[in-house]
C-alpha cells in the first residue's frame, strides 16, 4: 500500500492508495465516531454499497446509507439538503462520520455537508474516479454550483482520511477514464515536466488502465497535490496553479450548461487554451503547445473547444472566482513543468477564444 | 471606545465598544477589500441603513445593499441564497467584504454566507441588538436553521471586526432588551458570581437602558464570552459552557415554531429550568434558583414554560445537536458563577420538565 500524507492548517490526514482498499474501509472510521453515515449514487452503489457497508458495519457502528442522484447537474442546494434531512431524520450527532462513496461531485458535495452539518463533523473520500482520486477528494476543497457559477459555495474542509481503491476504476466508463487523465497530466504541466514525460510515453497504458501506470499516476498526482496543498490550504497564492486550464474549462462547463462534457474533458480543452494563450503571452514555444494538444488528444479527451462566442466566452470567466477586482487572470506555463498566476491583455484572450468559433461539439 | 480582543486559530479580531460607532465603520474594512455588501433587513434599514451605506462609502469603494426578510422563521437556505444570489448578480469577488447590519438573525447568516462564498470571504459584525452585541455576533459561531432543528446548518467562522455601537439600542423594543439581557445574566451565572450580582443591583437600570450600566454590561459580556472562545473556539470542552439554558431554550424555540418566543426569552425561561435541574443533579440551593427567577423575572423575560408535554420536550431536546451518542447533556450550575456539562438521569429531566405542564404563555 501506498501512503501520501497530506498536512494543512485544516487537519492531517493520510492518502491510502492500494487494490482493495474498499474493504478496508472500517479502518479509516475513528474509534469515538457514534455512527457512520455511506453516501453515494445509485451508479456507484449498483457496483460497490454492499462491500463499502459491510466494511463500515465491521466496526459494530450504526450505518446509515444515503443515495443522491447521479450527476453535475445534481450539484446544487437541493441535493445538499437531502444529506441534511437524512441526518437529522436519523439522528446523527457530531461525532457521526461521513463516508463519500463516489466521483467529485459526491466528494464535493459531502465534504461541503460534513463542513456545515452541525458546523462540522469528520468526513472519509473515498473516491471511485480517476478525476476524484488524483483531484478533488485531495486538499479539502467542498462545494456546491449556483446558477451564477460553479462551486461558487463552499468551504475549505479536510477529510480525515482518502482511500483510494484502484481496483474501482475497473467499471469506470472510457469516458471517465480520460476525462481524469486530464488532471493527471495537469500535475506535470505545472510542477514535474519529467513526470509530464513520463505520463507521454505511458498515454496508450493509461488509456487502457494498466494497473502499474495507473497506480504510479494516481500516486505522483497525489504526491504533487499534497505539496501544493499543505503550502497552501487556502489558495491565498501556490495552489492557483493548480486551476491551470480551469477557467477555460469551467466556462465551458458553465456555457454548455453543466454535465454536458465531464469537468476533465472540459480542464483538458481549457488546457490546451490555457497553453496557447501561455505562447501569446509568456512565449511558451509551440512545440510545447502542439505537445499539449498531442497528449490531451492521445488521453482521449476533446481538443475542440465549442463555440459559445468571445464575449459570451469573457462573461463567463469574469464570474469565475479567480478574478479579483475585476481583472482576469490566468494560471499560464512559461516552459513545461512550470506555472504562474498571471494577468492577460484582453486582445490576446480574444485572440486565442475566436480560434473556438466552430460548431460546439457534442459530448453528452 | 473599548476594546476587547478575541484570539482563536480561526482569527484574532478586535470588538469595538462605544457610542457612534455606525459612522466610523469604514475603519473596520480592511484596505484591500474590492467592494462591500452590506446586508441588513427592512427595519434595521429604516433606521440605520443610510449611515451605515455614508460611513462604508467614505472607504472608496462600491457597496451594495443587501436586504432579507426580517425575523427568526427566515433564517433558512432560501434567505441565504438571496444573500448569494446579490453577490454573483454583483459579481463581488472573494477579496469582497460582507457587513452585517442587523441582530443575531443577520448575524448568524451573513456569517453563515461569509464562511460559504467562494468557500470564504471576510466579514465585519454589526450587532444592533443586545442580544447580538453581548452574545452571536463574538465567537463565530454562524448558522441557518433546519425544519428538524435550529442552527443545524452551519460553520465556525470569525469576523474581522465587530463593531458595536451603544446607540442603536435606544430604537430597540423593550422585549428585545429583556431578551437580550438573559444573556448578560448567563455569563454571570456560568463564570462570574460577581457580575451576575452586578446585575442585580442594576436590573432596573439596565431594563431602562442607562447608557453606563448597559455599556459595563456589554463590555463585560464580550470580555467573558472572548474568553471561552479564545480558549475553546469550536465547542470541544470548556464553550459547551455558553450553551447553559439553551438545550432548554431550543426546545422551546422549536416546540413552539421559530420566532414565537425570542432567543433570548427562550434562553432566559430555560435558565431557570437548567438551574432547577442544577438543583436536582447538582445540589445547585434552593436560594440560588430563587435568584435565578427572580433576575430573569426582573430583566422582564417570562419565566414559565410552555407546556409542550414531556415527551415533546425530550424529543425536541434529543435532536438538540448538544447530544452525543444519545445521552442527553446539559450545561448545569453546581453554584453561581461555575458551570459544567453533564449528563442526566431522565427521571431528573422528566420531574423539572413536568412543572412546565402549564398552559403556554403566548409570547409572539
Amino acid at each position: 500500500m501506498n501512503t501520501v500524507e497530506v498536512n494543512t492548517p485544516g487537519g492531517r490526514y493520510p492518502i491510502h492508495v492500494a487494490p482493495g482498499r474498499l474493504d478496508r474501509l472500517g479502518d479509516s472510521i475513528p474509534a469515538d465516531a457514534t455512527a457512520i453515515a455511506l453516501i453515494t449514487n445509485p451508479t456507484v452503489a449498483a457496483h460497490y454499497a454492499s462491500r463499502a457497508i459491510a466494511a463500515l458495519e465491521s466496526t459494530g457502528k450504526r450505518v446509515i446509507r444515503v443515495e443522491l442522484p447521479d450527476g453535475e447537474q445534481y450539484k446544487d442546494w437541493q441535493t445538499l439538503n437531502l444529506i441534511f434531512d437524512a441526518l437529522l431524520q436519523n439522528r446523527l450527532d457530531r461525532k457521526a462520520v461521513l463516508v463519500a462513496l463516489g466521483g467529485g461531485v459526491i466528494g464535493d458535495i459531502v465534504g461541503f455537508a460534513a463542513a456545515c452539518y452541525m458546523r462540522g463533523v469528520r468526513f472519509v473520500q473515498v473516491p471511485t474516479t480517476v478525476l476524484a482520486q488524483v483531484d478533488s477528494s485531495v486538499g479539502g476543497k467542498t462545494a456546491v454550483n449556483h446558477p451564477l457559477g460553479k462551486n461558487m459555495i463552499g468551504a475549505f474542509y479536510q477529510p480525515v482520511a482518502v482511500e483510494i481503491d484502484t481496483d474501482v476504476l475497473n467499471t469506470l466508463p472510457d469516458r471517465e477514464v480520460s476525462a481524469g487523465l486530464a488532471e493527471v497530466i495537469k500535475y506535470g504541466l505545472i510542477m514535474d515536466p519529467a513526470f509530464f514525460e513520463w505520463c507521454e510515453a505511458n498515454a496508450d497504458a493509461l488509456r487502457r488502465r494498466d494497473p502499474q501506470a495507473m497506480a504510479h499516476a494516481i500516486v505522483r498526482s497525489c504526491e504533487l497535490k499534497a505539496q501544493v496543498v499543505s503550502a497552501d490550504e487556502r489558495e491565498s497564492g501556490l495552489r492557483a496553479i493548480l486551476n491551470f486550464g480551469h477557467t477555460f474549462g469551467h466556462a465551458i462547463e458553465a456555457g454548455l450548461g453543466y454535465g454536458q462534457w465531464l469537468h476533465g474533458e472540459a480542464v483538458g480543452c481549457g488546457m490546451i487554451q490555457a497553453a496557447e494563450l501561455s505562447a501569446r503571452v509568456l512565449g511558451l514555444p509551440a512545440d510545447s503547445v502542439a505537445r499539449v494538444r498531442s497528449l490531451v488528444e492521445a488521453i482521449g479527451c476533446p481538443v475542440a473547444p465549442p463555440d459559445l462566442g468571445t464575449d459570451r466566452w469573457i462573461d463567463l470567466m469574469q464570474v469565475d472566482k479567480k478574478t479579483e477586482g475585476g481583472q482576469l487572470r490566468f494560471v499560464l506555463l512559461p516552459r513545461i513543468g512550470e506555472a504562474r498566476s498571471q494577468a492577460v491583455p484582453d486582445a490576446d484572450l480574444r485572440q486565442v477564444l475566436a480560434q473556438a468559433a466552430q460548431p460546439a461539439t457534442e459530448q453528452g
